[in-house]
């Protein structure tokens, strides 16, 4: 079983509009809506690998309810979310049908009560001992301490759990300093954190400053990895066309998945650029293309970096 | 007691962001929601006027469960609306703080069904005996008849209870003929429905065509009334900045209030306009601000046109 932990869990809904134009009135022409926040992301590829997941974090209101309902839907996912007081966020993506861009507006989450922080500390303490990973995921809503990230890898840490680390900010840079196994953070990511816009200096720096191992993704150009055993570099064998949201969860899914299969590096890069790639591939932003994947696995390349 | 009905009820979100910029992502710094849907807001505001309301219409999924939550928390509003499988539309209000315009995003309502839309007719025709009046209020969710309000206006007819119609296109014109007692376009909808961009014209070409009487709303310079007892303009003592969102609908409640109160015409028109104007001048979309109300209820100037 693989944790994945989503403290500003969202529900992502997708609106299509002829022309998005500031100042006016559309008529939304199709609504989607699914769970969203990136652990949620991570754990619906790793249940569509054939990994059973638990997912925590918060949830709460009208918002949490409908994703709690399609999170439990969901093949191989169990729902350990902790109930709070406030609305679970939305976040809308509107897409311009005419120009194919999209518009992003997040809400900022709920705030979070000492309370409920600690409620979620002891269920989080309490799945540990049972998980073969976990995965600490995104942003953190308000009313999370800034060091929480710091706090919960430490106690994966003492319960012996491999612990990977996706956010950003400052949250980011407290929790590299409590030594997580594993960071994978974005260019941008990478360069706040190290100060350094390099990858190759940076990815080193990063390990410097306490992570295990590193795990850069650049977008279209692959992933790159530094880590105790070696340096890589893994890229896809061309530039696909798509949409790169929820690239990057799947990337964490590809490498998790591989952590606890026990594959080689070269074998968890490999898996991971292969599945955010067959993720910019398909239609359906943040879904990957099972086809795409499996001939995509066999034409990553990974060298060393 | 006082009936209205939304067909297409909503939950009307407002979002706060900096500045709006199509293609770029926004953090949302504000979040209100409240129910929507023209007749909900009449309800609102003749509740206000301390008058009991029924509200009829559909209501659907996880938004439809916070619209009525919210509604059955305003005192002297009753919660009569019909259960519907599909969701409940969202109305999305953008307003970018740095110059104040608002850009509109709104869902498409859930398709109703042959069966849902017989359910409805069912709980309106036990209704309207216990009723003073009634509004049918807004557009038609999809699967909805387009005669509907035609079917609506007659079954109020045939029950004795006088009904004011407040709709647009197709539905307006089709209700029109079915002889409402009251109708209550804006200039856009009056031109549309008659040919004429004349409002003093056109406001008795519409009685023509089988409104009772005909109440127009002309924006700014307030209303424009053509009935059986004679022709008035109604206009605010002077232009007042602020947002006009709601203002028709406060309209709508001056007029209902005015006509079970056994008011005069120039005396519901009065209290139309004070309402509107005040709900204009109101920091809040859609409220109405009582004091403004009741200062301006003595300055709207109601001449014969």
């Amino acid at each position: 079983m693989i944790l994945t932990v989503t403290l500003n869990t969202a529900l992502d809904i997708t609106y299509r509009v002829r022309s998005l134009r500031p100042h006016s009135s559309h008529r939304v022409s199709e609504v989607t809506e699914r769970p969203g926040g990136k652990g949620l992301n991570v754990a619906r590829v790793l249940a569509a690998l054939g990994h059973e997941v638990t997912v925590t974090g918060f949830t709460g209101g009208a918002t949490g309810r409908i994703v709690q309902e399609q999170l439990t839907a969901t093949p191989g996912v169990v729902d350990a979310l902790v109930p709070v007081t406030g609305p679970t966020r939305r976040t809308i993506a509107v897409v311009d049908e005419g120009t194919g861009d999209t518009t992003q507006l997040n809400e900022p989450g709920p705030t979070i009560t000492p309370a409920e922080w600690a409620a979620f500390q002891e269920v989080y303490e309490d799945l540990l001992p049972s998980m073969a990973a976990v995965a600490l995921c995104g942003s953190l809503p308000p009313g999370v301490p800034v060091g929480a990230y710091a706090v919960l890898v430490r106690a994966a840490k003492a319960a012996g759990v491999p612990v990977l680390l996706d956010t950003s900010g400052e949250p980011l840079r407290r929790g590299v300093a409590a030594r997580p196994d594993l960071l994978k953070p974005n260019a941008d990511e990478l360069a706040e954190l190290t100060g350094s816009h390099d990858p190759l200096r940076a990815t080193r720096d990063a390990r410097r400053r306490g992570a295990h191992a590193v795990v850069a993704s650049l977008g279209p150009k692959g992933l790159l990895a530094a880590t105790p055993e070696g340096h890589w570099r893994a890229a896809p064998p061309s530039r696909v066309p798509g949409n790169p949201t929820g690239a990057g969860d799947s990337a964490v899914a590809g490498l998790l998945s591989g952590l606890v299969e026990q594959l080689s590096w070269p074998g968890r890069l490999a898996r991971a650029v292969a599945l955010s790639t067959a993720t910019v591939w398909s239609p359906t932003a943040g879904d990957f293309d099972c086809t795409a994947y499996e001939k995509l696995l066999a034409r990553v390349s990974v060298t060393a970096a």
